[in-house]
Formats: structure tokens, sequence, C-alpha cells
């Protein structure tokens, strides 16, 4: 039995989630400035150190399982020409990563981490979002406790990401809708399209914002969104029930999170974004967002391949907190 | 016997280094296209895997043994009150690193590499550099001597760090006697200095840059550097010889690098830089020498710290480079 069966029930859980353990952080902070470095040495390893410690109740943390789950789902609005790529290339990638030949499977064993594919419906698309919406709330509900119940309760951090033809325009429709300005604005080369494909998607993503204009995040998300977006952001929201911290991928992965944003206030509360993609809206998505990117390294794969990185750099942060010695420890005078 | 005995043997050394694999980088650049990826979409981790397979020599190279050496050396300029901390904590902090407590020793853990420490003198300061030289040649050949016996020959990343109070002051005076600008330009904070203390700063680094001004890199790395950064960029010149790719550190590595660039033009081609320090004059300096950092978290440890967690970035670009499948293996449209 799933934790919510309609929208109002997901807007629920997310309204009873725990907060951070405010004892567990400020004991996090006191042993901070004890380690052995000068004060703020490590930058924003300490802040992640922190926050991290926060979440997991613990002065001490420790990241021994992190999990990155990809969902994958197909799209109507691919029959407008938004892909450089054709759709039969989700089912195709999803075999890919069952295979172990893509990008995440190395960067996810690079990481120590489970790696989990969960593909949704590849073969019933989403419907076109600029003729209908792309799910009707009850197929957008069953995509969400996908991803909610996709999530591994025992996992200590997570990792979202997606694959999906067609996706980065659904992404932009997304954050055009929710955050406004022009779908120009939001659209972007995704895999590779061209001048004319780019103004190509522009015209579908305004149609589709125009057609499906209002509602909250969630309504956004079934109506614009698809099913590895819905399936993200029911992992999202499984892990702030679950006090699992998260580390978001792109621009998709993002403009997923935008929903839950819009859903409550302090949805995202539990979330670090693992890098800056290059598709070109994704700074100003994050920036909307109140999120900070980790890596900026002008990637733009999607398949959590950006914050399957970042998993090192929250890892490093942690095993700093966890391991230094304190300058009492060590004798070192403190200066 | 070392391989050079003075500067000009060193020079000499610098000229004979083989470069990169022209044959093996070409192959890398063919499989790089072929991979299961939009192209491009890895952003820099792809030309971060091609870099490193060229300087292998293979196509499909590995990271199985990365050594990190962090050398450490006392600084007669602390006699000027530069530092936030008092000299022995040089010493203090070489015990801690072989007590396994200190920041570095939590980072090359968790990169799964080889941590070597080197404390170089420590119960001989340099001169303080606005009385006298720093060091005179032979003394700084003996660092650069260490420095290039340090490192593994059979490593296949480097990383190279330091610890030594005194040593932001060292590194904005070389900083500033190879490229120009005011003192005020290239000092900051250091280990947290005050306002006091940094204008204190400036005026010791235009002292020493005045009195030294003049000779090429490596002179100015002897009068005006210290034992660890000489350690520094001997262990830098040995990897370009055995070909070994080098993940630069912060500010204090950049300045010791800046003065193998100065002594050869190709003595920085092998290597990349691991961050941006929050060292206010890192940016600058890392322009000069050609270098965009991989990582910007606001670190400013030394230790080789930002360095040993941009190893995870290179390991994550080598990783996808050689076990990514192509398109052809994974039956996957290529666009």
């Amino acid at each position: 039995m799933s934790a919510f069966t309609d929208f109002d029930g997901l807007r629920a859980c997310l309204s009873a989630a725990p907060g951070t353990d405010a004892a567990a952080q400020t004991g996090a902070e006191a042993r901070n400035v004890q380690l052995t470095k000068p004060p703020g040495a490590l930058g924003r390893l300490e802040d992640l150190a922190i926050w991290y410690a926060g979440w997991r109740g613990t002065d001490r943390p420790q990241i021994t399982q992190p999990q990155i789950i990809v969902f994958a789902g197909n799209h109507g609005v691919t029959a407008q020409g938004v892909s450089a790529f054709p759709a039969e290339v989700t089912a195709q990638m999803v075999l890919n990563f069952q295979a172990g030949g893509a990008a995440i499977n190395q960067l996810a064993s690079l990481a120590g981490a489970r790696l989990d594919v969960h593909a949704l419906d590849l073969d019933q698309p989403t419907q076109d979002f600029t003729q209908a919406p792309a799910m009707e709330e009850a197929d957008c509900v069953t995509a969400l406790q996908a991803g909610w119940d996709a999530v591994e309760p025992a996992s200590d951090l997570l990792v979202v990401g997606e694959m999906g033809i067609g996706n980065t325009t659904c992404a932009a429709a997304i954050a055009c809708a929710l955050l406004g300005g022009q779908a120009s604005d939001w659209v972007g080369r995704g895999t590779g399209v061209d001048d004319a494909g780019l103004a190509n998607k522009a015209r579908v993503v305004a149609e589709g914002v125009a057609r499906h204009a209002g509602g909250d995040g969630l309504h956004t998300l079934a109506r614009l969104g698809g099913r590895e977006l819905a399936g993200m952001a029911g992992a999202i929201a499984r892990a702030r029930m679950e006090r699992i911290p998260v580390i978001l991928d792109g621009f998709i992965c993002s403009a997923a999170a935008a929903c839950l944003l819009k859903a409550h206030p302090a949805a995202l509360d539990h979330t670090v974004a693992g890098h800056l993609s290059a598709e070109g809206a994704h700074a100003r998505l994050l920036s909307e967002i109140g999120k900070e990117p980790l890596l900026s390294l002008g990637m733009r794969l999607g398949e959590a391949s950006g914050a399957a990185l970042a998993i090192q750099i929250l890892k490093g942060a942690v095993a700093c907190q966890a391991g230094m010695a304190t300058f009492a420890e060590a004798g070192v005078a403190d200066g």
C-alpha cells in the first residue's frame, strides 16, 4: 500500500516529513571548529558535512550505502521532432544501463553506489503535451509511487537521474510554466539539436505552456512532464520522509525537483545540486530553486551522471568531518 | 645519483622530457565519439580522458595507482609575522599526517591513493627573504632532488601538496616576481590573517620582490620560495619525465608550478589544476599558467586536499572512457 494515492496525499506526506536534527547539526558544527585546519579552510566541504550530519542525525556521519536510481520514460512530444535522437533510444539505453555499458554504470561503480534502473511504461509514451495533458493525475501518481517505492530506506545518500528522449523539452516547459519567462529562455540543445531544432523546441514549449497554464507544481508535473520526472520527484519526496540526503542531477532532475518545491516549500531542504549542466537554462533553474551546484564540468548527459560524480565531493566532506583529528587530539596549536 | 645537480641540469631534464603519445590520444578521441552518449555530453570529462590517455600511451587507460606527496618546509619569513599560526604548527601537522588525522589522510584514503609525506629540514628554516635569498641554489637543488626522488615511477597519477606556515607569503612573492603586478594583488589571508596582517604580508612581499628581482623561474623559486615549494616543483618535473599526469593543488602549488613553467614552456603540459582556492590571487595565477580548475569549492587548506578531491573527477573521466560501451556494442542508435 502506497503512502499516498493522489496529489493531496503526497502533499500531506511532504507536510508531515521530519526536519533536520538540530542537535546533531550543532554537534557537527562544534566538532568542525576543533578539527586540525584553519577555520573555514575546507570551504563548502564544511557546510556540506554539517548539513549532512543534521539530516542523518549524528555529528560524525558516514556514507556507506549510496543509492542511484535512474528512471526512464517516453514522451509523446517527440512527435513534434524535438530531439536529435529517435525515441527508440530510451529503451536501448535502458538495456545499456542493465548491461553496464553507460556512463552512469562507470560512475556508480566508482562511487561505490548501488544503481537501480526503473523503466516506466516505455511502450506507452505520455501524450504530446501540445495536444493534451502529458499525464492525467492518476498516471502521474503511479509514476510518483514508483519513485517513492524505488528508494531503499537503508540508503544513506540518494542520487536520482533520468533517461528519456524528448525530456529536455518537458523540463523546459515545466520551468517556463512554474517560473515564468519566455519559452526561448528555457529551451536548450538537449542531446544536440541545431538552430532550427532549438526554435522548434521553443515553439513546442510555448504551445504546451499556453495550453496547460495554471495549477501547482504537481499539476504541472503531470501536464508537461513525464513518468521519469515524476519518478524522480517521488523518490526525492520519499528521501525527504526518510531523512536521506539527495544530490540532484541536471536540468531535467532540477525541473522535477522544482515541481516538488512548488508543492511544498521545504520539499528540497534535504537536497543539494550535484552540478551545473551545460544545458543553457540550468543555471537559472538552480537559482530559482535556491541551489548552488557542487560541480561545473560542462556535462549534459543526464542518467544521474553529474550527481553521481558529486557523490565523491560529499563523501570527501563527510570523511573529513568524521575522520580528522581535533587540535587537542593531534597536539597541534590552534592559532 | 640524481638526474641533475644544478638548475642547468634540471632545465636539461625538462628539455629532454618526452611528450604526449599522439597515437594514443588520437585513438582515445576516436573511441570517445563512439561511446553511448551524445557527442560532447560528458563535457570536460571527455577532454580529461583524452589528455590522460595521451600521456599514458593507451586509448583505454586506467587509474589504479595514484600517489599523493605532501612536502613540508619552514620559512624564515615567519619572523615578519606573516601567519596566523606559529611556525611550530608545520612540524605538528607533519605528525598529524603521519598519524592519519589530517584532511589529506581522509581524502587520500577516499581516492585510493598512496600518501607520502616528506618533511624537508624543518629544523632549518629558509632565510627570511626580506633579508637574504630564502635558499642558495645548492639548497634549492637538494629540495628539488627530494621532490624528484619522491615520485614513484609506477604511479599512474600524481598529486602534490604542501604544509608550511608562512608559505602563502612565499607563493605571493614568487607570483609577483614572475608575473608582475603589485604585492597587494597577490597576497591573501592564508590561514586567516586580519586586515593588518594582510597589509603586513603585502609589505613583506614587496620588500622580497624588490630585493630579489630578476632571474628565471628556478632562481625565483630559490630566492623567494621554500623547500616544500621546491619539492613540489621537483616532483612535477619528475612526473613530466615519467609521463605521469599531475593534478596541481592550490595557490602555493601553483606558484611552484609557475617557477617550472618559467624554466621551460612545456614543463606543465602534463598537469591540470585540481581546484580554485579561496586564496584570492589563485584565479589570476591559474590564468597566468593557463590552467582551468576542475573544482571550485572555496577550499584553502593546502596539504594537496583540493587536488586529492579532484582525483575523483579524473578517475570518473577515465572510467567512462575505458568502460563505456560503443553505440555498436550496445545496439543503440547514434542519432
